[in-house]
């Protein structure tokens, strides 16, 4: 199992750890930078890359005294050059600056980039065999196989940075896979889990973004609000771990204190528990097999009192069932099915379509596609370009017509 | 660290695994061979013993086609030959019937014989090196530093069975213990979590003998509801795993679902589930490293709906606040707490003393052996046997004086 194939961690060694960041300026990325802060000598930063933020990735290269730092705009890489001068802090920009980034051998790669631009990046630091610490969640939903078959080629380490896969990873026997029976992803519910079905076809965007726990992005609050998140994340965790499809569960636990479940053969079953904190997953990505103190508050589990769980229902979330299909489906499945999500969430967001039609037009898609033979294996990421383009522009010209068919439901406001 | 020292499960290797069981016709006796008899040809029986009931482990030993049966009371041996007879399997009886039991070369032995009795055949097993499934409580609680030493000057592996530790074995990382911060021991509370202090303190031994959620044995009925049940379990894991006595809390959890949890230096809290059987870590013991089916209900958290924790509380159950006293003291004080305890439940059982009278008493007793320098380590089990009597005295003198005082507080009936 090349997941498990580094079987030292990093802290075992004298020296600090290096790392590099790709998306420093993100939430993960700047998660990791306090991490790295908070433990003085015990890392020390490669490279840092981020998407525009010129100013902010400055201000961290020459805090953290990093080599080199990368602006995926090209525009900016006059910016970066004029704020890191004096620094001694080499600049870079584009595609080939991210590139050289993840290559540049280090202890672990935190591949922190979002969305599709950073499949390319975190393919190359996979290729070049690095420690990778994943939080870019399109890698897996939309080159899965891609990149694992590179992983298994390359004996890179992949290590999950979100805390249901950081939480399985923790408790999954790889040198007993067979022994396990299921994995238990835990979702929140999200804004919806009562509210009566024909209302949560139509509800609006205010209602979707409410979500019960987090503030968070508007496109990770509306797949919340789908279950269309969780959904995604039962694809990566399809990738990350040997099991079945009919092998990965949801569990509706409201407070998210446990992470995720792994059930056992003898009728184990062993959960992580935690405050949700993301420093929990980084920092486990980054001293695997060992661990580091976290400056995260400690669980107290007396304080929280009570912990609740409910079945999940995938009548009320088709997305799920969607992504369970695609799945099964294989191929570029999930690929499209990510990016015909993605379009309806805008149209959604923008109340061009209802809430219950975002599920349908991805089925429709899905069928679509179906239909015309575009679900086949990839074979590297310019065809997954292909046909992550090709599952927008349908989703696109499939609500198009719906609506000029006028049928799609409005959807009430608060 | 010894406990690890084996690596492969007997799984690994081609043919059944013998296994012997010291207490076969007790509870966990029994629900051993449930498992091997569940399991067909997996598991072969080398030796089984019992105390005294010659019909079943005779019928035992014939339907496992066992190689030795051992009764330990001597006078029932020829019973044991009459109801063997014809079969070919060899009878032997008293202490050095249940050495040779013991002793054999197996897999694994289930060490599962109640009380101190247990003790020397135990530790006949660990001399020989074998791999020692640990059901006897005794063991660690009067004689933890003794077994632990011969454990590691023999390589033999011991291996927890009961859920509490078989839930901390496998949520410990041996490799890096030094990031444990935490072992927590889940409790139900018993019978008297929600009853008022000075009812509890007269409550009589009917309403003690109530457990919430299990039908047990009258000594360990009332080991509950003192929590002194919790207190010898922190005993107990104390010596299993590598960690202070500050290190062990022990958290209220009425529903039992969650057998234990180890929470780590990252913030990551590592729990055990189950349904309460205890097949799952009869099961663990036989095949760790790795795992087998065991026909146990699956856990059904949605079903479950909730589960609920409350601090412990240490002024209820002063029992606990004993046991971490007895451990910080070390040497004896262990044994003779356990002995006192004995006693004191003996006679809270036959109305002799108030339920808060238990732990008074061996509180008394502590003073007493501390005054009389009776805390030090003992060498041997000839010594243990020697501390064990004097504590068994000394409660039994304690409780007279206190008697002769009018001192203890009468009880309630319901």
């Amino acid at each position: 199992m090349s997941l498990m194939a580094e079987k030292l961690s990093p802290l075992d060694r004298l020296g600090p750890q290096r790392i590099s960041i790709l998306g420093a300026t993100g939430s993960i990325g700047s998660s990791a930078l306090d991490l790295v802060a908070h433990h003085g000598g015990t890392f020390s930063i490669e490279a840092l890359s981020a998407n525009s933020n010129v100013q902010l990735l400055a201000h961290q290269a020459i805090k953290f005294k990093a080599k080199l730092a990368v602006v995926a705009d090209e525009g900016a890489y006059g910016d970066l050059c004029e704020a890191l001068s004096g620094s001694g802090i080499e600049a870079a920009a584009g595609q080939s600056g991210l590139i050289e980034a993840a290559e540049r051998p280090v202890d672990c790669v935190i591949a922190a980039i979002v969305g599709v631009s950073g499949l390319n990046p975190t393919l190359a630091a996979i290729k070049k065999g690095q420690r990778v610490g994943l939080a870019n969640k399109e890698c897996l939903v939309c080159a899965g196989d891609l990149f694992m078959k590179e992983v298994e080629r390359s004996g890179a380490t992949l290590l999950p940075v979100d805390s249901e896969h950081s939480a399985i990873f923790q408790l999954f026997d790889f040198d007993h896979p067979e022994r396990v029976e299921k994995i238990i992803l835990t979702a929140s519910g999200g804004p919806f889990l009562k509210t009566p079905l024909d209302v949560m076809q139509n509800a609006s965007p205010e209602m979707a973004l409410k979500h019960p726990n987090w503030q968070m992005g508007r496109k990770i609050s509306i797949d919340s609000a789908t279950m269309m998140n969780k959904g995604l994340e039962l694809i990566e965790a399809f990738h990350l771990f040997p099991v079945a499809v009919d092998q990965l569960d949801v569990l509706i636990h409201p407070g998210s204190v446990i992470h995720s479940l792994v059930q056992y053969c003898d009728g184990s079953v062993l959960a992580h528990l935690g405050t949700p904190d993301m420093c929990i997953p980084i920092a486990y990505a980054l001293t695997w097999p060992d661990r580091i103190e976290c400056p995260v508050k400690p669980l107290d589990l007396a304080q929280i009192g009570t912990l609740s769980f409910e079945e999940m229902c995938e009548e009320r979330f088709p997305a799920l069932t969607l992504c369970r299909q695609a799945l099964q489906t294989g191929g570029c499945a999930p690929t499209i099915l990510n990016a015909a999500n993605e379009i309806a969430v805008e149209e959604f967001l923008c109340h061009n379509i209802g809430f219950g039609d975002i599920a349908r037009v991805i089925d429709l898609v899905m069928e679509q596609a179906a239909r015309e033979n575009m679900l086949n294996n990839a074979s590297d990421l310019q065809e997954i370009a292909t046909v992550d383009a090709y599952g927008r522009q349908k989703a696109l010209s499939v609500i198009k017509k719906l609506q000029a068919q006028g049928e799609f439901a409005g959807y009430s406001t608060e």
